[in-house]
């Protein structure tokens, strides 16, 4: 994608998603990613990242669904056809987007840990399935406590300042590899944007194994 | 898609599709869905529109591939990707998004033609293979002719004052729509948006049929 980045090539065989707790085309993608890369035997690296910067950068205020009215109520149609296509349940936040720092950083914490995917899909659900404040302790906590971990513990953590700061680079690093939106993933140096393309994204990743 | 539109809904076991020749997506399709119409046993109208207009409703210059550089530099890398994929020839277009006012008048005239697909899939060639500028009456009134066409009629018919209103009639149809962008299909009142969703729009107009 971008030959005079800095960055470091994604390894053969792994697949980095690139996603945020208040993206609907996130919430598709993180449904799904780990039964596919369990399928394709791929290593699969989770990186949240802040949306808000970027949409900033771009110099928006907001998601574009809200900022373009037309394209904003085809989306909303458009989630429900993918949600029954890919069998998810689905119901339109009464929110949107919703904020999400407070997960966002449990998920920068959990990034490699092995509970991180089951979290990641309950924040999901909670959003776009429940319609819950995502960003508060109590959700949060709860989601936490569900997978039997010390929520108070990990809350503290994800609060600290250098988990906090890790959020920001990885937002930093987003900006800094060309993308402008969710889900995005990474193969090698090559960018693959929207749940549209996770399936291609997939297949290059296996592809590049051999 | 907006059950207060008074426009009446496509008939069953047919999809429209709403296009421009100086969309890269719209290429895409324009390629496609005559031989997946025939596969599907559906019927095809072609909907010629500006995306001009459209923009200009939304706010906007021109395309967001040129306003937005790293969604515009993204674009490129997946029209080679998508182009390999359905084995297309690419090359992308020196000046972009290219004018195309006198091909797009030829369409909305010839739309139920027997010519149209043919005379279509040439104009995109001409654009995203060959480079070249598909606004001349040259470019044109070659392809016009290599269909064995009367070229010079077919350019003054295009270019009479009701047939241009035919496509402005058009474009305001399109925004009645609520279509932001192109390529989009339509089936029953429901809109599909772009290339990624063709093959969603044929099933849906497949299954409208029973």
């Amino acid at each position: 994608m971008n030959p005079s980045t800095p960055f470091p090539a994604v390894p053969p065989a792994a697949i980095e998603i690139w996603f945020e707790f208040g993206s609907n085309y996130s919430y598709l993608s993180v449904m799904r990613i780990e039964a596919l890369c369990a399928q394709h035997a791929l290593h699969l690296r989770w990186r949240p990242f802040l949306l808000g910067p970027i949409f900033k950068h771009l110099g928006w205020d907001t998601s574009p669904f809200v900022t373009q009215q037309r394209k904003g109520r085809y989306v909303w149609r458009d989630m429900e056809r993918q949600c029954e296509k890919y069998a998810l349940a689905w119901r339109k936040p009464s929110q949107f987007p919703r904020r999400a720092l407070l997960p966002m950083r449990v998920a920068v914490l959990a990034s490699d840990e092995t509970w991180m995917g089951r979290f990641c899909k309950q924040v999901m659900r909670e959003n776009f399935v429940r319609d819950r404040d995502i960003d508060s302790p109590e959700v949060v906590g709860r989601i936490l406590r569900d997978l039997d971990l010390d929520a108070e513990a990990v809350l503290a953590a994800g609060g600290c300042a250098g988990n906090k700061a890790r959020l920001r680079q990885q937002t930093e690093d987003a900006l800094a590899l060309g993308i402008f939106g969710a889900p995005m993933f990474r193969v090698g140096s090559d960018l693959f944007w929207g749940n549209d393309r996770l399936d291609e994204a997939l297949a290059a990743a296996s592809r590049d194994r051999t």
